[in-house]
């Protein structure tokens, strides 16, 4: 095991508390410092999982921030946050690192609860800029002279959002800095025409560094004070327009654009941000790092060392732990290419998750029928609604989460014109360890009111086969299936693909006293709770209602005509999902059971693994036991 | 009144009944047939309100597209779908083009469901490119050689999915065609970097009259078959290069791009499409055009032309209908600026809208306290939460639907940083002649399940000074207020600004019979249905529920402990909303009233008047009242 506190292999890192100790450091000693702070990560992730390739990739230009800048005070709005480990070493979080991501311990993203020095919440992709940008208009509004940093990777830039943030940059007084932190890669590879622009960037270097030599020479000679470095830049930027006529898509969109320069050299990220620091106006700083960088397996594998686990530090190798039942992802990818083997009309589209959706599976078996679209969920889902009116059967698979950022687009151009299309929400109810921006909490409740569409979610693996193969059949319109991060029940899971006829749940227990009526793997997980109840003598009647829309209407006049007491339990918001549903029904029909609905409470539940947060949340067989014997009382 | 069929007016429109008629037309005739569907389009406009700029400015184009492509194989995506009225008339539509928007009548956008001329659906915009893509991609797939066109305006280039859109459009194999149709204004003027970048555009027009002129000589020469066009093309793009070095946006993506041409010269247009038709992969047009072109007024003012009314062909003036209460968007803007001078920690953000909103009131009050940044919802909100962040007071204005672009960063950027921002909400509710993608149906039930905020909608005008005094005092979190599109029912409205007590109810009517719980203005509508209920002998009591949430939990309590019948009403669907809401508390709490729940059903709502609308929905007063005198009945 290692210590965290090791003095002699981390000499530099261990007395720094806070960054007032490293402003402290001369800037000689910011190269060990980058040394002790990588080792220090890598050894800290070899024992507790977490992201790894981002935050080595990042780990001279969090060290350089923090020396150039005067966090708190300055802003460093970190996109995603992935990258933003090296950030919280070095702001007082070391001695609680190990606690990263784990029950009760740091949070797995930057944010303004845990610290001052996390300026806005991170998780989903592209929202720094924006976020950024706000903090500082505000700053320029209430008078306060702070300067605020977005830090953002080029995998974010293939979101909408930060586009429309970078559109708005120039339109405003404001002096926000964007540093693009350029590894070209976001989790998988990137993709895109920005990317290709990015690449194309290296070419300009050269007149990157006329430029540069200008501005280090006013400087050197005392002339280049914060007044007169507008006009530099102005002078610069007509250089630029005469040598190359807007030949940047910054600079076209007003934006002053440095760089591209070596993210690894902590000297030279600290002369460039110390130069262009104290300039006024919106300002892109263009960085190239490696993913991984420091770690050799990482640097050759970013994808696989993303999030790798724990891991070997003396042998580099990954310890993953094999066996049992599949996840959820992975019937979900074999059986995608199981069902376009059969079906040439079945396209695939993800955005930016082929490894974490498991839909590479698709792409290694039919590479021209599968469309990564980078971190882009409204144009995933437009882009399907298109295929899907030209005649092909797109499979559009989103975490349940980020499926947030797709709501009108399924709306307005999927669900409205009854497309045959599938959507598939990998990551629904609580994932762990990512945390509240990440669990996919409330899927079933937005979806619900949407009209013409179909909501399922399978009790178990061979369910979602039989829901995946349904849902491609022709004229079932807009299908979405949503199921769970991580394994389900079933070591043996590759059932026959039968049609399941839809809006039809299944008896998974008769009884007589309680009906228990539950969506998704969670009724697997509680199918026991049902002999507990036997036991201490109620008669517990389960159907696993599989569709949240269409509603089994034969299960639930059953329901209402044979049973006083229903409990219901979903893995979703507690509000408008499952529960809702239920007691609407009933109300709209003319029976009156006492209904007690279990899911998600109204709150954004923390990190920790998803059993801990279950349990937190009321969800385990203990309460859902305790909740189906009340019956007694009544 | 001017006649549909007028053949003396119209003598080369009249003849031509689609696209085919169209076809066989000379090249020579279509300025002429420009002429007279400019002319139709004002005759039509002056006396059935509608869209009006935006179609004058693309005739030439509508035209030239019909001409050149074989619609409807060749698929045509409008963006928004403002602009394709010209569209509508030219493809068997030009009898009913006098029922446009009108209840039953023709569709106010473009619909698959109206004409197979109508590729996919509009109204949102900025979905054109990834929906085109999507079309063209399965085009290529199922082995049919169609033509796909977008067709969007330089204003829905400021929304992150348009973008999305042209970072996908070359890392697909496809030939789809983008025509960017700049006018430098949206409904609004444009804003933001892109609007800049598209104006600098002008100047490279030398670079492509050269390229155009070499296209156009190999043409002549008889060599530019369509497999030399794509050399010709790379050869193109070698010659930008050297000139330009990637000066142009789309052409760094890795698209090849046109144009400026002027979009206003039918035969250049034709040419130009002819020349670029069947040249494979994407390509980008880019046309210039004037709003409202042909109609002076509307060319000087086309904010206020965009949708004008009706007005006289004659004089020019536009035809309007004053007196009696305000809108609710006048209220908003006008309080808006009272709570602005006043605390001067307020701004106000829109995406695009702020004559729609009247937050233009603020704009010209404070400026430097108002933000437009385009059609950009998501940027909106995230920025809006940057700025509270940073310390500011905004007042995000958005319409209800589409908040449905934003729904995540409300989320993720606002709510689980519990900040204190405003999100108002205009466009609640059916809006009427725009129809089922504008109708803002969801809100409720898609805010409902997000922790940490506050839903509410107001009463009447004074109610909503009243929520909007509330939501900008420090502390009270993050605020909804959500009201419907046009007047609301007091003629003095300026009441004073008090503070109301968040999650609080009030009494409308005692009663003992049935409760009745109403939230928002459409509760105000229904007043009078209390009276008619007592005349029939049923004694309402009526609750203005004023929050969703929190839900007033006295009141709740009051009408589960005294009432056996309780009537739900709101202007926004069935599931997940007001009434959901309420069969919850009393779940939860013991309670078994009969509850009848009455809402907007479980479909996409077409268009026309409101109160058609509502009528078609069961939301009108005899139903309201038929359904409270069921409690004659229990």
């Amino acid at each position: 095991m290692f210590e965290m506190d090791n003095k002699e292999k981390y000499p530099l890192l261990a007395s720094i508390d806070s960054p007032k100790d490293l402003r402290a450091l001369s800037e000689k000693q910011l190269p060990q410092l980058c040394k002790e702070l990588r080792g220090f990560i890598i050894d800290s992730l070899a024992n507790n999982p977490g992201h790894f390739a981002s935050s080595l990739g990042s780990v001279e230009l969090t060290v350089a921030l923090h020396y150039v800048f005067s966090t708190p005070d300055d802003k460093l709005v970190w996109d995603v946050g992935h990258q933003a480990y090296g950030h919280k070493i070095l702001t007082g979080r070391r001695d609680r690192f190990h606690t990263n991501r784990k029950f009760g311990g740091l949070k797995p993203f930057p944010s303004p609860d845990e610290s001052e020095y996390d300026s806005f919440v991170a998780g989903h992709a592209s929202n720094s800029i924006s976020a950024a940008l706000g903090l500082s208009v505000a700053a320029k509004l209430e008078g306060r002279n702070e300067h605020v940093v977005a830090i953002i990777g080029d995998g974010s830039m293939s979101g909408g959002l930060a586009y429309e943030g970078l559109n708005n940059l120039s339109s405003t007084s404001n002096n926000l800095l964007v540093i693009l932190n350029d590894n070209n890669m976001s989790i998988d590879k990137s993709v895109g025409g920005m990317s290709q622009l990015l690449i194309s960037m290296h070419s300009s270097k050269f007149y990157n560094k006329v430029r540069y030599a200008i501005a280090k020479g006013l400087r050197k000679i005392g002339i280049l004070n914060e007044r007169r470095a507008n006009a530099v830049i102005r002078f610069n930027n007509g250089l630029k327009a005469m040598l190359f006529r807007k030949n940047n898509f910054f600079e076209g969109m007003n934006t002053r654009y440095f760089g591209p320069i070596n993210g690894h050299d902590v000297h030279e990220l600290v002369r460039m941000l110390k130069s262009i620091k104290d300039m006024t106006g919106p300002r892109m700083l263009h960085i190239h790092t490696t993913k991984g960088k420091g770690w050799k397996p990482a640097e050759k594998n970013a994808t696989e060392w993303h999030q790798p686990g724990i891991f070997d530090v003396e042998t580099g190798e990954r310890i993953v732990v094999n066996g049992g039942s599949p996840r959820f992802q992975d019937v979900f990818g074999e059986t995608l290419v199981e069902l376009a083997k059969a079906n040439e009309k079945i396209v695939g589209i993800t955005p930016a998750m082929p490894t974490g959706c498991s839909m590479n599976k698709l792409m290694e078996a039919f590479p021209g029928r599968f469309f990564d679209v980078g971190i882009a969920e409204g144009h995933a889902v437009t882009f399907s609604a298109g295929l899907a009116k030209g005649g092909a059967m797109p499979f559009c698979n989103i975490y349940s989460s980020f499926m947030q950022r797709a709501y009108d687009n399924f709306i307005h151009d999927a669900a409205l014109q009854r497309l045959d299309m599938v959507l598939c929400l990998d990551r629904a109810g609580l994932v762990g360890e990512d945390g509240p921006t990440h669990h996919g909490a409330y899927d079933m409740a937005f979806l619900r009111p949407i009209p013409n569409i179909t909501i399922s979610s399978p009790y178990d693996e061979c369910e979602l086969r039989r829901l995946m193969y349904t849902a491609s059949q022709p004229g079932k319109g807009t299908f979405v299936i949503r199921y769970p991060r991580g394994k389900g029940s079933l070591v043996d899971w590759r059932c026959g693909l039968e049609e399941v006829k839809v809006g039809t749940g299944r008896v998974i227990a008769e009884g007589t006293d309680v009906a228990f009526l539950t969506i998704g793997p969670i009724g697997k997980v509680m199918e026991s709770v049902v002999a507990d109840a036997a036991s201490d003598g109620v008669s517990v009647a389960h159907y696993d209602m599989r569709f949240l829309k269409p509603l089994d209407e034969a299960i639930m006049h059953e329901v209402g005509k044979k049973f006083k007491y229903v409990v219901t339990l979903e893995d979703g918001s507690i509000k408008g999902g499952l529960g809702s549903a239920v007691l609407e029904f009933m109300a709209a029909n003319g029976y009156s059971p006492k209904v007690e609905i279990m899911g998600l409470p109204d709150m954004f539940v923390e990190h920790g693994t998803p059993a801990e947060l279950y349990r937190t949340c009321g969800i385990d067989k203990e309460s859902v036991l305790r909740t189906i014997l009340k019956f007694k009382e009544l």
